[in-house]
C-alpha cells in the first residue's frame, strides 16, 4: 500500500545537492516524484532555490506541480518568471487551475502572461477569473465534452477519439439538443459498454443534476455528497453548459470549509497553517484575542458591580469559574451543533424555532439536574443551604441561556448571510459569563442576609 | 440549477395520501424522486407506513433507497422485511453497500439473508462485512474491474462491452501480470481515446497509489486528496486487488470526520443529529457535561485556597475571569489547530517538538502584548501599579501555559493512539484554569503588601 509521502529524507537529499551547487541533481530528485510531492518539496526551498529547480523541470510536470504548490511558493516563482515562460506552462493547465494561478498575480503581469496565450486558452482563462473564487464559476473547468443527442454511441466514440480531450470531467458526457441545451448526461462506462449503433438520447439520463456560476461551492459540496456524483454541470439560463465542477475540486472544498468552521469556532486566522513564521501567526492570532478582550472586560465589570456582596460571601467566588465554565461549555455544544447543522443543510432556515425548542428543553433538563448536583455541592462544602440554592439556580439560569445563545447567534448570523461560525464563539461565551456571573452574584445580593 | 430538494411540500403531501389511506398514491411521489430525496421522505415516517411505501417501489428503486436510509431507519425496515425480500434487494447493490445495510442487523437475520443470497453475491459480501467499519476494507466495494497487461484496447473494450460491469469504480481499469499482480492502471478515458491496437502495457500507468485492507479511512481521504483521485485500489500482501474505494465514498468520510473532530472538541456525543429525541440529547450531553464537573470543581478548589487573599483585596476577583478566559481561548486556538492539522497529514509524529516551540513562541509574544495590556488597566482601573504587575504576569504565563497544554495535549493522545481531539478541550481549558487562578492569587498572596 502506499503512504502518504514523507518528503524530509528527499528533501534533505535536496538540500545537500543544493548547497553543493548540484542544481541539476536537485532538480532530478524532484522530477521523479509525483507532482503533489514535488510540490511538498519546492514549498520549503527558498525563492531563488526554488526557481532554479523548478526552471529544470519539464514543461508538462512543471506545469503539474505549479499547480500544486501553496500559494505562497506560487505566487513567489510565477512572478519570477516571464510572461513567455508562464504561459507555456498555464497553456499544459486545465484552464480552472491556470486562471488559479494568475489569479494572485499584479494586474500587468496577468495582462502580459494573457496575451502571450494561444488566444482560444486566454478566453477561456478570462471568463473564469471574473468568477467568485467560492462559486462553482470560480472551481469549475470550462473543457467540458458535449455531444449531440442524435449521436450513435460509435460515432460518439470516433468523436472522443478524434478530439483526444484530456478533460477531467470526461467521465461524464452532456449531451445537448439542436439549441445546445443541456438535456441529458450518458457515463462513459455507458458509452462504451452500449451497443455501438445505439442514440445517445435512448442511453443518456434525463434528470441532471446541475449548477449555475454563482452556486456557492459548499452547495455544490452537498449536491455532489447527496446524489453521489462525480462531476457537476454548470450550465447558464438558457441551460447551455459553461463548465463542470468535479469531484477532486469538491473533496479539497468540503475539507476548506470544514477547517474554516473550526477554525471560526476558535477564533483561529482563516489561513493559518503549522508552517507560517512565528511573528506573522502571532500577530493575527492576538488581533483575534483582542476581539476577545473587550467582551472579557465586560464580565470583570459585571463582576466588579457586586465588590460589596463579594468581599462579605468570599465563598461566592469558587463558584465562579463552576458556574461561566460550564454555562460556556454547554453553549459551545450547542453551538457546535447548529453550526456543523447548517455546513451540512440540515437545519433549513425555516427551522430555527424548532432547533431552539429543543436546545432549550435539553438546556432546561440539564440545568435541573447540574443545578442540583452543584446545589448539593455549595450546601455540603460551605455548609449553607441558601448557597446551595443560589448555585443551583444560577447554573439552570445560565444552561438556558446558552441553549438560547448556542442556538440564535449562529441562526441569527446565517439570516444576515454571514458565516454563522464567524465569531459565534466569542459572543456566546460572553453571553454566559454575564448571565453566570449575574445570577450568581445578583441572587446572592438579593439573598444576602441568608448567606452571611 | 439544482437545488437540493426541499422535502417537506413533498413530505406533506406523502403525509396527506396515507393519513387518506391512499398508499399507492404516497408510495408513487415518492417513486418519481432521487433515492436521496425519496430516503429523506421515508427517514420522516413512522416504522408502519415507512414499510407500506417502500414495499410498493419497484426492486431497483428500492434498493436505492435503502441505501440511502438513514441507519435507525435502515434498520427499522431491514428487520420488517422477510430475509426472501431483503436478499432479493440486496443482490441489486454493490456489495459494499449490502455489507453496511447488513452489519447493522441481528446475527439470525444477516445469516438467514445471506443464505437466501446467490452464493456468489454473498461471498462478496461476507468477506466485507469482516472488515472494520472505518478502514479501507470496510469502505471498498470489490467490484473491480481487472484486465491482463498483454491486452490491446479494442480487446479491452469488447471484453467491457461482454461483462457490461455496473461497479462504481470502472472509470480505472486495473492492469494485472500473469500472477494477478497489479502493475498499472488505466482509465476508461485513455482505453477510449487510444488506437485500437495499443497494447494496454504501453498506456497503463505504473506508478498505482494503493491501500490496504487495514488502512484507516481518514489515511484513504488523505492519498485521494493529496494525489487527485477518483478512486483507490485496495491490494493484498501479494499485490493483488481485493477492492477500490471511490471518490463518492470518501466525500462522505472526509465530512464525517471533520464532524467527529468538531464534536469532540465541543465535547458533543459522537453522532448526536438535530432530530434525536429531546431526553436522549439531554442524557448523552449530561454525560458530556459531568465529565467537566471535576475539573471545574478542581478550578474552584484552588480558588478556595486563596480565600484569605481575596478577602482582602476584592479587586482582584474581576481579573479572574478575564486571565482565565483568554488563556482559555488561546488554548482552544494551539489546539484547534494542531487536531486540524494531525487530521489533514500535516504535521508527523517526529515533528512535534517544532510545533511546541512555534506555539510558546506565539504564546510568549501574545502573552508579553497582553500581559502589558491588562497590566495597564489593573493599574488605571484600580489605581494600584502592583495589581497590574500581578495581573500582567499571570497572563503572560498563562497564555505560555496554554500554548503548552493545546500542543502536548493532543499530540501525546496522538501517541497513544487516541483520537487527539477526545477530552482534550475539557484538559487545555482545566490547565488554563488552573495556572491562570494559581498565577494571579499565588502572586496576589506573594506581594499582599503592595496590594492592601
Amino acid at each position: 500500500m502506499t503512504k502518504i509521502l514523507d518528503i524530509r529524507p528527499t528533501l534533505e537529499d535536496v538540500r545537500a545537492a543544493l548547497d553543493a551547487g548540484a542544481i541539476d541533481q536537485a532538480s532530478q530528485l524532484v522530477a521523479n516524484l509525483h507532482a503533489a510531492d514535488a510540490a511538498a518539496i519546492l514549498d520549503e526551498l527558498e525563492s531563488d532555490e526554488l526557481y532554479e529547480v523548478f526552471a529544470r523541470l519539464n514543461l508538462e510536470h512543471g506545469a503539474d506541480v505549479l499547480i500544486e504548490l501553496d500559494t505562497d511558493s506560487q505566487v513567489e516563482l510565477a512572478e519570477t518568471l516571464t510572461s513567455d515562460q508562464l504561459s507555456d506552462l498555464l497553456e499544459q493547465m486545465e484552464p480552472d487551475d491556470a486562471a488559479d494561478v494568475l489569479v494572485e498575480l499584479e494586474p500587468a503581469h496577468i495582462a502580459a502572461t494573457l496575451a502571450a496565450m494561444d488566444p482560444e486558452d486566454s478566453d477561456d482563462v478570462r471568463q473564469l477569473m471574473a468568477h467568485d473564487e467560492e462559486s462553482a464559476g470560480g472551481l469549475m473547468t470550462s473543457h467540458v465534452v458535449t455531444l449531440r443527442d442524435r449521436l450513435s454511441t460509435q460515432q460518439a466514440i470516433d468523436l472522443l477519439r478524434g478530439l483526444q480531450p484530456e478533460d477531467e470531467s470526461v467521465y461524464y458526457l452532456y449531451v445537448v439538443d439542436a439549441n445546445d441545451a443541456l438535456v441529458g448526461v450518458v457515463s462513459l462506462r455507458s458509452l462504451v459498454m452500449a451497443p455501438a449503433q445505439t442514440q445517445l438520447s435512448d442511453i443518456m439520463d434525463r434528470n441532471v443534476i446541475t449548477a449555475s456560476v454563482a452556486t456557492d461551492q459548499e452547495e455544490c459540496a452537498r449536491l455532489l455528497a447527496r446524489y453521489d456524483l462525480l462531476a457537476l454541470p454548470v450550465v447558464d439560463a438558457q441551460r447551455r453548459i459553461v463548465g463542470a465542477v468535479t469531484a477532486d475540486d469538491i473533496i479539497d472544498v468540503i475539507a476548506e470549509e470544514a477547517t474554516e468552521d473550526m477554525y471560526l469556532l476558535a477564533n483561529l486566522p482563516q489561513d493559518e497553517d503549522v508552517e507560517d513564521s512565528l511573528f506573522r501567526s502571532s500577530r493575527r492570532r492576538l488581533f483575534w484575542l483582542f476581539v476577545n478582550l473587550p467582551t472579557a472586560i465586560l464580565a470583570a465589570w459585571v463582576v466588579s458591580n457586586f465588590d460589596g456582596t463579594v468581599e462579605k460571601v468570599t465563598a461566592l467566588v469558587p463558584f465562579m469559574p463552576i458556574i461561566a465554565g460550564m454555562g460556556g461549555n454547554a453553549g459551545i455544544q450547542t453551538l457546535t451543533l447548529i453550526v456543523r447543522s447548517i455546513a451540512l443543510g440540515e437545519v433549513a432556515t425555516g427551522q430555527g424555532f424548532r432547533a431552539l425548542g429543543r436546545e432549550v428543553g435539553i438546556g432546561a433538563i440539564n440545568g435541573v439536574a447540574f443545578g442540583s448536583a452543584i446545589g448539593l455541592l455549595g450546601w455540603l462544602w460551605q455548609g449553607k443551604p441558601m448557597l446551595g440554592v443560589v448555585a443551583g439556580c444560577a447554573m439552570l439560569l445560565n444552561l438556558v441561556s446558552a441553549a438560547i445563545a448556542g442556538t440564535v447567534v449562529p441562526l441569527t448570523l446565517k439570516l444576515f448571510r454571514v458565516d454563522p461560525a464567524l465569531a459565534s464563539g466569542v459572543i456566546v461565551t460572553t453571553v454566559t459569563d454575564v448571565t453566570g456571573y449575574s445570577c450568581l452574584l445578583g441572587l446572592a445580593t438579593i439573598l444576602i442576609r441568608y448567606l452571611i
